[in-house]
């Protein structure tokens, strides 16, 4: 990491800054920005906006104008080296002249990871990498997470009073938290690929699992129900809005499944575990193999808490009213099994803020290391 | 409040500070300092340290050497003007020739407010109050209470995991939080008038009630059981350690009153509420008539919870350790006949901060107005 100067990290955050403009929109491709920069100045700049649309790279030398030889790339990721849904970027740089490429972090994909700045070794541009790595992975958890493992990042997010009920004893829970924290769930559901929840939950809420209320554009996240049992009424809202719906079950059931695709839905089967639920990883396997990068996990506490217990959640959003609920409320996670002050389940925090009246917290389930 | 200059903000906001001199170690008397100043300089400043001795006025110009005539007395509580364990500081500051006083707020004892600066003025000493009133109040809460209404001011300290678990279900609950956590809350401890407790917890955990691992200077606060049916063990450590206990209890049980007397104990005999239970209320009146001015109740969800329903619960410390529990747990708070999100009770958040891995939130329970 060492030899990059501070003219090299001022780039470079500025190239991150502008990997900012897919947050909501490039998915599944990932966050990426360029800034390209020739005698100490920025000649174009861009970050990636949409999948099947030009990189950030491409879009950085059309910025530029066509006059961008010998110019140095910053990159936030490893340009790439293969025809996907446009032609790669390392050929692009190659011919537009550019003589030194920063690149971020390589390609997390271990099959293709080395081979972009390769390429540009071979065409005798200059090759350094690494520089704010860890931004550029930060900014690209899920798809960090798929390309090397095979798992989508997953967030759980809660909402509950002071004293952790989720909903009072009759199941009433609109609404705990104000507009300002429901508005910020809008926001981490665009930047989701998907948003899952369970089949409990569409029985009793009817969600409509949709992004609104957001300033900017977003590429709508996949909306997926875990529904062993293929439970999900055929009139549900997300069946009924024609917005698309994934039922992700555990069995053969012919006769629901019928109604159901001919509601709408998209089945998908997985393997369940032993209690004969659908195994969480199973789930997870399916929408990363569906080039899900990041899900937002938004259910009860039994599902919830079961992905929890299975160690498939990496991050936990909780909002807390500054309300009391109590003792008979709907607890926040049940999770089996915990006898002794030993089985507790610790937390990372990586975050806490007020969000209008309500405090959100944000945590890792996992060290810094795991990821 | 108007009329009053920049440094007279800046020499009241120092007075202030001295009065956190006493913050541990005054009760029952209020927090207050007091600076002299003459020409622009300080000439002499103090802070109240301890119950009967000499009130911040007298130190202050103790601390002046004398040569006080013609100075400006800052002082964050209006002078008082009666003989009690020490003679009234009004005298003290007209014979000392103090020229003009600033006071901060008037004394909140109906029956003297404004008497001492009403001795003031007959000696043609130049008067003006309520500079920073609100400040000196909120050092004072306990005090500021008592001396209006008759009832202390009342903290209820509840630590649980993120899940709003307070012990596991077998009643595991050592420690829900880190040494840091635990190390502030003898801090309020020090600051407090009495630790007040529930039988169970005695029962329970056997606790010491005491301050420790605090630096500086405190009174130690009265230990108190509330304890409506004198059940608490003659052999528990709060009688065998000889420091001190009052049994607030709801009946005559002349067997159990002799072993506990016998034991060491203080019984206060007090009105039952329809439970049968200990009256919240006549409880505080109680400890108000013993110049308690601020409870630090450190109990149990039950008697917590009844507190709270009670409404004589002015603010709860809530520290959350990033764990979760699960929902066998105990409940943070056990709260009767909430039925409906209408049920709530809000609360009114006033302070958030890390104290070591663990948040510590404070919430208000009144609106401002109400104090």
């Amino acid at each position: 990491m060492s030899g990059f100067s501070a003219s090299d990290h001022a780039w470079m955050s500025r190239a991150l800054q502008l990997a900012e403009q897919g947050r909501w929109s490039c998915d599944p491709n990932p966050r990426v920005g360029c800034v390209l920069v020739r005698d100490g100045v920025c000649i174009g700049e861009a970050g990636h906006r949409r999948a099947g649309e030009d990189h950030a790279e491409i879009r950085a030398i059309a910025a530029a104008g066509g006059d961008t030889a010998g110019a140095t790339a910053y990159v936030t990721l490893e340009p790439c080296s293969h025809y996907g849904r446009t032609p790669p970027c390392a050929d692009a740089l190659i011919e537009a002249g550019i003589a030194r490429v920063v690149a971020g972090a390589t390609d997390p994909n271990p099959r293709v990871a080395g081979r972009g700045l390769e390429r540009l070794r071979e065409a005798a541009v200059a090759v350094a990498s690494g520089l704010m790595a860890a931004q550029s992975e930060a900014l690209n958890p899920g798809f960090f997470r798929r390309m090397r493992g095979g798992l989508p990042w997953v967030r759980a997010k809660l909402a509950a009073s002071l004293d952790g009920r989720t909903a009072m004893a009759s199941g009433e829970s609109r609404w705990i938290t104000e507009p300002p924290a429901r508005r910020d769930v809008h926001r981490w559901r665009a930047a989701s690929s998907a948003i899952v929840t369970g089949v409990d939950t569409v029985i009793a809420d009817d969600p409509a699992l949709t992004v609104r209320d957001v300033d900017g554009e977003f590429r709508p996240p996949r909306r997926v129900v875990i529904d062993t049992d293929l439970r999900t009424p055929p009139d549900a809202g997300l069946l009924a809005d024609q917005q698309g719906v994934v039922l992700i079950h555990g069995g053969t059931m012919p006769a629901r499944e019928t109604d159901l695709v001919h509601a709408g839905a998209e089945l998908w089967q997985v393997a369940t575990d032993e209690d004969g639920h659908v195994a969480p990883a199973a789930a997870l396997e399916a929408l990363a193999a569906a080039e899900i990068n990041e899900v937002w996990l938004e259910a009860g506490p039994r599902l919830t808490g079961a992905w929890v217990q299975a160690g498939v959640v990496d991050e936990l959003i909780i909002y807390l009213a500054p309300h009391l609920m109590g003792h008979e409320g709907q607890p926040l996670l049940a999770l089996a099994g915990l006898a002794s002050m030993d089985d507790r389940l610790a937390l990372r925090r990586t975050d806490s803020r007020w969000v209008g009246e309500d405090l959100r917290l944000t945590f890792c389930l996992h060290d810094d290391e795991d990821v």
